[in-house]
């Protein structure tokens, strides 16, 4: 069995792993652009900024000690030319001296990955304009930024954020571009205010709903608004673009974005080429619909998935699809999504609910609980979980993973209400902040709480039910403050002739003044998230 | 409606504040025989150890405050003394004045919890002999404590063990004593050793299988070996018993060990008497029979049921049943279950399959990662997870969370491979431990990966396949070593016509060079778990 795989970082390297695992007589290739195999590529941001020191901790494996610990051949600085679909063969390119041969396969593994978007704009070749993607080019930013006093980074999503954080770190004037009207938008509007806060907050420049036309030599970028941002160093973080150019012109399908397509076991429309990561589709385990995720996770895996179909057959474990799972971390702020979010939901005319709740990441009675705000969604017609998103200083993680967890199982807005998890007061609550966003979508969908997005419009009847000092110092635009502890007394000061909006700071007694008020025949609606959410 | 709800902490606190939500109009009234309601008692050995330095923190409310805010009576230092079925009345007794009067109820909720076992040994009545229960328990302990340079806490379970580390952080000297052969019972024998050291890297003086005889005045606890330890307190930490007589004596039916028998709605066997909390028996979401778990999530989440019962009906939300989830920290150690043990399977003669994986917290290449030891067991019939546990120094809780997801959701290990979980290096790894630990498991299944638990008998042929420098610094007793690199070419020094076991650090490495050694004809099993947790 001969097996060439294309690409030897997370899927290509995961396959060759698994490969040889199942089989020591296999003939393993792995052919690799670069000059590195197996390396931490999530990483990079963190060498440049310094918190990984040590350079060599990226480096997995060097070609190789992959080599000899598999028993495999590594070909880098080679590309792959062309693959012979009839006669089972890849022409390969040595980049060095410009040698090329036939390399027979059995089966094929694409692993290409993606390349980073450079948009075709005057000065985006001038030096000091750099992407990220491999060791090199972590070098050449590393090498340029010592000399540097500021960088511009073009592109606020999780990659953006974290070089945004790391050259922050390094002492540098840090300014952050984006095009879109917030930053990590995979991130719902509301809840990335937090994070651009704690930029700004750090001192980074950010600029929002800017895109870039030219970059000037000297070196000043340039945007559609007239903004100009005079800098040293660019990074561009704009997006990634799928390597199947090798797959088309091989004449597999690809998707309507360009991405590979393949079934469950990776296999392209070829059942000998199999392909994995970020030049794949991947089904979209909420909607059943097919999307690029270029993210490691699912790269590693379905690499695996690859091998197990080429030892085992029907016996492989199929790649189930995939989540959207991400996480980022900007100072302070863990910021996490699964699923999908409103924009893409209404984007699509998926029917949805949602609440956002507040609760800490450990019982509040106990010293360094942090807010997490948690935000689900759902679907009406089964209940289901179509995606969650969160935000806070701790905690993050966990509750996104568990999230993550239930929608793969398919569970329901019920069935997070009891789920049992770990409470000791320094790791949860008796009520986990999933808990209680089980409990919020329950009241919602039987009717018990009737929710109110965003502070309404001047001239809405609004009750801060508060208590008078924190409603003093925080105040609510056009509210009346009436501390819920008096609010069955004082019912005669709200006009039962029109709504009622309740709002309070995390969302919680709110929704129990608008239970009292509803029960005693006003139409009361509860602000979700209250002040902490929406002020 | 009349409400009377006997027990006004965990699960009697949260049927009430459910139970006005849904209605303005009950009557609710709480007989409380303590003088505290809703107050945090997960926080009481932190408060006494000074990490909660205000005891205000743990009274969540005050009788007036609950009262208040949820429009309800509370009659606390009140015992009820009986129920009349027919006439649905409670015999209640003022504990000061001694007064007693009948409360007519149409629905009774029962949420009376549990007491401290106290052994009846002599001298266990001694001063400075204590329970950990109530606000007023905490306070007497704290104010001996205050004078003792010693104690004595007998019972290495989840309380005593956090009762142990404050004691500690006080600077008392500190005993700890169980009569189990380890600590921490729910948690497997091999994983429990971890606490066991750090507790006595600690400084905790640790006494296993000691089982409490007498307590002579002085103070002096005296053990059935022999042993004798001489302190100023001793906290008595050795498990609690239903508080079910008032529901025995109304010929209410309780189960095998005498625990309140309710159904999914939380109903007794009488259709207008609830019951939740430590009083109860729940269902055992993984066995599907019954038993007691005295812990406060399920108290909590048991109460809304009740409340949701009473004025849902048939759309209240039953309450599912319990996997037993529950974390301790210990100084640097985190602990956590969820689901069953070995022993525990062993002892119901339950079939199942078990392995124990050693992996990074998160990346390993980003500074702080931790391992974490996390076993998982597994019928081997539905491949179904009946139980997770794992140890460290961080990321635990996250791991059991997800595991204890799974497990509600009838997950099996197949689904755990491909859990799509938070991947940024501070966060995670592209392949997390919950998917390392559904490969393994899947391995273990399809006959890849052939375990050996423990360390083989001297005589086996044993290879260590760790680089030869940590195999020199750690030695293996009677292994030979070959670096898992040189293993293909040194195959003619292992003996063919014999079992060959293979060790490693972490469980992963020997498990490559078992499927190398396999492959060559070689009868090769793989030392479950490693150095990591066999040394």
């Amino acid at each position: 069995m001969k097996i060439v795989i294309i690409g030897g970082v997370a899927g290509g390297a995961s396959a060759a792993a698994r490969a040889r695992r199942l089989s020591e007589a296999a003939e393993i290739t792995i052919i690799e652009r670069g000059s590195d195999v197996s390396f931490a590529n999530c990483g990079l941001p963190y060498h440049i900024g310094g918190e990984i020191e040590d350079r060599d901790e990226l480096a997995i494996h060097t070609p190789d000690s992959l080599s000899k610990l598999l028993n495999l051949t590594v070909l880098t600085n080679t590309e792959a030319i062309s693959i012979n679909r009839d006669a089972k063969t890849v022409l390969i390119r040595d980049l060095a001296g410009g040698n090329e041969s036939h390399l027979p396969y059995d089966k094929l593994v694409l692993a290409p990955g993606a390349s980073p978007i450079v948009p075709p704009l005057p000065g985006i070749d001038l030096p000091c304009v750099h992407s990220l993607r491999t060791l090199q080019d972590m070098d050449r930013i590393k090498g340029d930024l010592a000399s540097s006093k500021s960088a511009l980074i073009l592109g606020g999503g999780f990659i953006g954020l974290e070089m945004a954080e790391q050259i922050h770190r390094l002492g540098k004037e840090t300014i952050l571009a984006e095009r879109f009207p917030q930053v990590l938008p995979p991130l719902d509007p509301e809840l990335s205010l937090d994070l651009a806060k704690d930029l700004t907050a750090n001192g980074i420049r950010l600029h929002l709903s800017e895109n870039l036309t030219s970059i000037e030599p000297g070196l000043t970028a340039c945007f559609s608004s007239g903004l100009r941002v005079k800098t040293d160093l660019i990074i561009l973080s704009v997006g990634v673009r799928p390597e199947s150019s090798l797959a088309k012109d091989a004449g597999l399908t690809l998707g309507e974005r360009g991405h590979i397509r393949v079934n469950p076991y990776q296999q392209t429309s070829d059942p000998d080429i199999y392909a994995a990561g970020d030049a794949v589709e991947t089904l979209d385990l909420v909607l059943g619909t097919y999307r690029p995720l270029p993210l490691g996770g699912p790269a590693n895996r379905q690499g695996r998935t690859i091998a197990d179909h080429i030892f085992r057959g029907d016996k492989a474990l199929p790649y189930p699809g995939s989540l959207g799972t991400a996480i980022v971390r900007v100072f302070e702020q863990i910021a996490a999504v699964t699923g999908h979010g409103e924009p893409f939901l209404k984007s699509q005319g998926i029917e949805y609910r949602t609440v956002t709740i507040n609760s800490p990441s450990h019982a509040d009675y106990y010293p360094g609980a942090e807010t997490i705000k948690l935000k689900l969604l759902w679907s009406p017609e089964s209940d289901r979980i179509l995606g969650a998103q969160a935000i806070g200083k701790d905690g993050v993680d966990k509750r996104i993973d568990i999230l993550a967890t239930a929608i793969r199982a398919g569970m329901t807005i019920d069935d997070l209400c009891h789920l049992e998890l770990c409470y000791a007061p320094p790791f949860g609550s008796a009520k986990d902040p999933v808990n209680i966003a089980g409990f919020a979508a329950c009241n919602l969908r039987d009717g018990l709480l009737k929710p109110t997005y965003g502070i309404p419009e001047t001239g809405s009847q609004i009750i801060d039910v508060r208590p008078a000092a924190k409603s003093a110092s925080q105040p609510v635009p056009g509210a009346k403050n009436i501390p819920l502890a008096q609010l069955r007394s004082r019912l005669s000061e709200i006009d039962s002739s029109q709504p009622v909006f309740t709002i309070c700071q995390m969302g919680k007694t709110s929704y129990f003044a608008a239970r009292i008020l509803q029960q005693n025949g006003f139409d009361a609606h509860s602000i979700i998230g209250g002040a902490h959410l929406n002020l």
